[in-house]
């Protein structure tokens, strides 16, 4: 027997969508079929491949968890009949081995998994249920599913290796301790690893350490596209035993990546201790191939995907969360108020390079309060991009709303957003766009926008983006097209002139917020950090605007509940990872 | 050493506020008054009374966690200056020993606790830290908490009183396994437990359960009154050990149950098996007082409340969630579309009766669609209440706006219910006032309203009720009128005739949706039931039919998340307990 052997391996960047087990299932044969002609022997799909992440509620329905079950069994039938039967397929999907938990009397040991198949041959040879199951930020895995505790060990042409899910990895002494115990070649550790700014690094390391853990070359792949408000990044990567990346895939792309590893075969490791794992945590050894394979002459090289830079990152996650989110929906075409400011002109660019320039409607809406130049910008940039541009004055409906009530004040001014939003629903029924809110991060933070006004719509593309960096990705947007020859999408104007809602004479930002390059500070320490006043007053910003801003932020959470689902791409945004009670009368005192 | 001591016990139903933790102390100095002049030697209060439940998120924020600790100290020291420090105090507050679990590297032994503080004297003579945490329904506690382990028995007045909180009673061979194992005479249960349609039998059956696996009398507290979507009921009651209820609080009022139980004293009891438990779960002891005390001449007795018919408590409910909702978010008054329809109607008897008919605004806003009977139903039921009612036709801003935008179909009867919000929101700006959303559940689940129209507003009174229990609470209120010799709120007309939304000529809502006897039915089984296609046709409702509905309840779910917050009152509303993906692929086939 030779000490190693060569396996191929094919790391599958899909996007799958929740609940299409039929087209999910779909994507495992096409890129199966591609990773059999690139010769792989090994090829692994994301973490819930079959079902789509995150799944949520659908567990408790029984009828979802056994159509889960069921396709995972078709597909292996159907990638037999495919001629794909001696490729080793591993698939995430969802199993159960008793109803999910729905209150105090349920079975804590039994019901859904977030499992794994591998398959082989026309069948599930072994199925493995994920272990650590995270609980936190966007994460709720014990709300919906049981533990697994026994690291399936599967023979493949005389390597053996391991199989895990998403957090196993983030967890020392968890199942790639066991691994080591096992004394396996690879851990193959599948994925639906959601984006966040500056991750992509720590994803490495933890690669890394996990390797040295397991002593053994780990394989990670991840889903790509967008899911409601999570991204997911792809960034599929390989890593040795000794910590090197050997092969590291694309970002926001789907994508397969096919690389040779030649690894030591079952037996030839030395033997390790066995009882760094979990205590309850027992393995299982599968054999589905015994021969070694020599190198091939040819050798396969994923190669290394080059890094993004970190706005070029956020704009590919901020174009793949709206242009899932449209399509996903059965949408084809979008809408929202191009007012000439900088946050409608961002999101007329992020969607013609999401959709296209000729599936964007934009609708300038002036009212008296509008300034000549904001409808110059709004039509320049309709212009630069190619989108579809209308003109909807507000004036008349403006003048018979107000014959009919009597209002003063910011009751006043939230007139004009809200009649906007009802001219942009109007074209959305009639039309069958999906609205689009301009909102930026800040100003869902600090409530500045108008609860059935300008926060109308189905999706809000930058809703989890700081004003601040709204103004970088205009600027990268722009030198990204000077760089490739092509016309800046986004007028010079809109960029460097100050921001202002146009509500009323002469208004300007600043007349209710402090400037953006202080109050984008407060917000990310208040919000993402979880800092409080002392905290904040720490970090050096003023007291009395810390005060300032924590009571508008305090003030908002109803508001912000009302609004549309939005890519994450920070530590917390106002969706799934942020939970704050509405009815809450805590203020942090001097 | 006599065999028995007498406890004078008093529970507290309070209704404390999310984060007022200086309102919420100043309710335990209150009621503690109340309980030492009624005699009593031991007051326990509502799970989480000094901060109020659920906290949430507030939970990430250190210094909100260290006020809670601060505060149940400061509240020691209160309640001796106030020459109450003889009386044993028992209440709920958030402790920690480390911070929060917000990523994977967190420590899972150390964090947030759901902790139980017994004063005595002026300082914290012993805390509790939950054992068991509730995940699943409206419960996310393995998201916020560190479990326990440790059993705190404490003597008082020579007993042996185990202290726990809310889910502990929920499980079988956990903390009252052990209060058994170590022989106690009384386990306290303090909760924040919602209030669910029927759930009141299943408390008592449960009370009854765990006093008989303790072997001692069980005493649990529930705080009343609303927070977001949760309404609590208060129903504390006393079961001993044989079982039998001894006395019993009223549901939705603040109460305080005070009881004498003469009670085995520490020893009394003969020995019991200690490894019942869970094996985790040591116990530690405190002593208070040691003397026992005799039965005394005039014994208290807190009786037992009448429970509430299933009509009256939802009734009761409606009105505590929408009374605190309005009060706790600083709100005096509430505006709201009022059609003639019986849902309207419905939300102006129960904001009449929640706030009072003079802090209540009803507009009447007519369209060309409107029926002569709808506005005279409305006024006529403006009369019965006694709220202030307005009349705003909406045609002149209809003509307007339809003079710039040309619409058909359904996108021109959305019109109509969007300007209606538009108004009813310029109302709210102006002049303070809340806007109820009058929505039932059944048309929520199916998506039978206008987003940004009749869906506008802060909160929704009746939006986990469903369309026959509309009916069946106006009916019961008119009668529970006449039974008072009191006018009878809801006219006739609006119970008998036909559903209409009055958005064209001649509409009724069984042109697009099935009759309410077949559709209520249908949308609780897929809802509250999680039933599958194959599940509702088993139960004897029409393929065809179930495919219909079960379509129009996933189309609806984007629409959902943009709704009001409104009382929770069944087993899934469209809450913090039901989480399904917007995008979802996945339609149960034939």
């Amino acid at each position: 027997m030779a000490a190693t052997s060569t396996l191929r391996i094919a790391l599958a960047q899909t996007d799958p969508t929740v609940g299409d087990l039929d087209g999910n299932a779909r994507q495992v044969l096409d890129w199966t079929a591609k990773a059999a002609e690139a010769g792989a022997r090994l090829v692994a799909f994301g973490e819930m491949q079959l079902t789509g992440y995150p799944v949520e509620d659908l567990v408790f329905r029984e009828s979802f968890v056994a159509a889960s079950r069921a396709r995972v069994d078709a597909l292996a039938v159907e990638l037999a009949e495919a001629g794909l039967g001696e490729t080793v397929v591993v698939t995430g999907y969802v199993d159960a081995d008793g109803p999910a938990r729905m209150d105090a009397d349920s079975d804590p040991d039994r019901g859904p998994r977030d499992a794994l198949a591998v398959i082989h041959r026309g069948r599930v040879v072994t199925r493995y249920f994920k272990h650590h199951l995270p609980n936190y930020g966007v994460f709720d895995e014990d709300r919906y599913f049981v533990s697994g505790d026994v690291l399936q060990v599967v023979r493949i042409d005389g390597i053996d290796v391991a199989f895990t899910i998403c957090e196993d990895i983030w967890q020392a002494g968890g199942p790639f301790a066991v691994a080591r115990g096992a004394g396996v070649g690879l851990v193959v550790n599948i994925n639906a690893s959601p984006y966040e700014r500056n991750k992509d690094d720590r994803r490495a390391a933890l690669v890394k350490r996990r390797a040295a853990e397991a002593d053994a070359t780990v394989a990670f792949v991840n889903i790509v596209g967008g899911q409601d408000e999570l991204v997911f990044d792809g960034d599929s990567l390989i890593v040795d035993a000794a910590g090197t990346v050997l092969t590291r895939g694309p970002q926001f792309a789907e994508h397969l990546l096919v690389h040779d590893l030649t690894l030591p075969v079952a037996g030839a490791k030395p033997a390790a201790e066995t009882d760094a794992g979990p205590p309850e945590m027992t393995v299982a050894h599968t054999v589905v191939t015994t021969e070694t394979l020599p190198a091939p002459a040819e050798t396969a090289d994923g190669g290394i995907a080059e890094p993004l830079s970190d706005l070029a990152e956020v704009w590919h996650a901020l174009v793949t969360g709206l242009r899932d989110y449209v399509r996903k929906n059965g949408f084809r075409t979008v809408v929202f108020g191009l007012s000439g400011g900088i946050d409608s002109a961002l999101v007329a660019a992020l969607s013609a390079d999401a959709i296209g320039p000729e599936n964007v409607y934009a609708v300038s809406m002036p009212s008296r309060y509008s300034s000549e130049h904001s409808r110059d910008d709004a039509a320049d940039l309709a212009k630069r991009t190619g989108i579809n541009y209308l003109s909807e004055p507000i004036a008349s409906i403006m003048d018979a709303y107000l014959g009919q009530i009597t209002l003063d004040g910011l009751a006043l001014e939230n007139v004009q957003p809200r009649i906007r939003g009802l001219i942009l629903m109007g074209l959305s029924n009639q039309h069958g766009h999906l609205v689009l809110a301009p909102g930026n991060k800040t100003e869902y933070a600090t409530g500045y926008s108008t609860l059935y006004g300008d926060t109308v719509g189905g999706y809000a593309p930058i809703k989890d983006v700081m004003k601040l960096m709204i103004f970088a990705l205009a600027n990268w947007r722009n030198e990204e097209a000077a760089r490739r020859g092509e016309t800046m999408p986004i007028p010079v104007n809109t960029i460097v002139k100050p921001p202002s809602a146009e509500l009323r004479e002469d208004q300007q930002d600043t007349d209710s917020l402090p400037p953006y390059e202080i109050l984008d500070p407060i917000v990310e320490g208040y919000v993402d950090g979880d800092l409080g006043r002392a905290g904040l007053i720490a970090a050096g910003h003023d007291a009395a605007l810390v005060d300032r801003v924590i009571k508008l932020i305090d003030r908002a959470e109803y508001k912000r509940r009302q609004t549309a689902p939005g890519p994450k791409i920070s530590v917390k945004n106002f969706g799934r990872d942020r939970r704050l009670p509405i009815t809450n009368r805590w203020v942090e005192k001097a």
